[in-house]
């Protein structure tokens, strides 16, 4: 956004997946669009809260005024350890709380799972003039679904056309959705793992399981291969986030979503009532 | 907290509501307990957030290890400018979103309505290890219902009692309550709107209805007088925050908050599995 900053290219040009896009091809490492260290990449993300801030603050005054139309979803999708906790944190956090809606999904539960698997999604979309974001989402349904063949292969098949549906829906109702893939390499993800275990402080966020999963690495990248293939649309693009290095994931997403608040434009909705009599009625009460 | 802190009483006890307590005769532009200036102000509010920042981040661990007990509720009541809009992004905004609980309670919906006023407000109550924040509360129903008559008196009476019970039943549920009035003065409360019609974009924050309830102002005193009164619990009590100067109130209530936590003393999880195990599995992963 700045003239200072070290994007060569937009963030969502350097990450949006594109015809022919391979994940293995993709260097976990790599800072696509942006020539900067990570000096300038803090430097740059603390720039980057301002922007952030009014545009949110301009959209949700539209959501109090009653005139906004439009919001943007996040959709945070990763391995474990990859940052959607540093995400939700350093970067969503930078905005005021009360325009944020946050959900995070967890394993479904029995009632959940007695409904089709976007039926507890559609219920946490946000409302217009809000910011949303997803802590893993429906492409759980896809990911550790077709891993685990936790649905029949048909069903797993079926659902990458349903979500494509659904997210056109959204697109449709105002929702400008952010798909974002935090791309950790497998050996930062041992290495982050361990941390955890050497910090009695950190042993609440490791879980054995993901141990079973990290045995399942290879079959995770096919699932999220094949998801982002199929549903990567116009609307509704993937963006593959290189995240090793966490300076460069935070300030990546910052700007992806910059960018889609920018595209709405949300502008100060105009006073309703008449300002010049409130001043009046005010400097006499 | 720290010892270059200005403080020469806790905020709690400065602030706590005790016997033959009169609202009108706190002075709005007062610091109770606080000897510094904003300068200082400033400086210790940016000294607690690490502090508040772990506290509740140990809370947030005990909710994810599923050993959490207790929870924090900021219930926040004020007159309208008077910035409960600024203790949610300057004070809870400073903790990891994903352990707040955020609910602001706007004017009843039918369905609200057709149910006890302690119906919308029970199902908003925090989970336990996480830090809820009410932005108005049921005592809206004891505030603008007695001022408006939007119940019958009788109705409005039952209210103090019933309220006192759920606070009650909310503390046995391991939920500490800190309740807070912002209490600003009349005169800071035109300057503050006078602002906010100066400002195009501010105007989305102005509303004439804010003037309508200002030429009752004597009647919300009078109403937050008894309220208070009737509703301060040894358990729950009420807290008056003198809030003409808005850094001392967004120091006052983060230090309620780091109190209300500090208190609860929440203890990193230890690890449900074997840690050395758990190293060795992941080694060879």
């Amino acid at each position: 956004m700045s003239t200072s900053s070290s994007w060569s290219t937009s963030a969502a040009d350097a990450l949006r997946v594109g015809p022919g896009f391979r994940l293995a091809d993709i260097d976990p490492r790599s800072t696509p669009g942006y020539d900067g260290d990570k000096t300038a990449g803090r430097a740059d993300l603390e720039a980057g809260r301002a922007p952030l801030e009014d545009l949110q603050e301009r959209l949700f005054a539209q959501s109090v005024a009653g005139t906004a139309t439009g919001s943007v979803l996040l959709v945070l999708q990763a391995m474990d350890t990859a940052g959607k906790g540093g995400i939700v944190r350093h970067v969503v956090g930078a905005v005021d709380p009360q325009g944020v809606e946050l959900a995070s999904f967890k394993k479904p539960t029995a009632e959940e799972l007695s409904h089709d698997f976007l039926w507890r999604i559609e219920k946490r979309l946000p409302d217009a003039g809000r910011l949303g974001v997803f802590d893993r989402s429906h492409y759980e349904d896809v990911l550790i679904g077709r891993v685990r063949s936790l649905a029949p292969a048909p069903e797993i098949e079926r659902r990458y056309g349903a979500i494509v549906a659904f997210e056109a829906e959204a697109a449709e109702m105002g929702i400008r959705l952010v798909k974002v893939m935090l791309h950790i390499s497998k050996d930062e993800q041992r290495e982050r793992l361990a941390a955890r275990l050497e910090r009695p402080e950190k042993h609440w966020k490791y879980n054995p399981g993901d141990v079973d999963e990290r045995q399942r690495w290879d079959d995770y990248m096919e699932a999220y291969q094949i998801a982002i293939e199929r549903t990567s649309t116009p609307i509704a693009p993937w963006h593959v986030v290189p995240a090793d290095r966490k300076w460069y994931a935070r300030l990546a997403v910052q700007q992806l979503l910059i960018d889609a608040l920018s595209d709405i434009d949300p502008q100060w909705p105009a006073a309703d009532y008449d300002v010049e009599e409130e001043k009046r009625r005010l400097a006499a009460s």
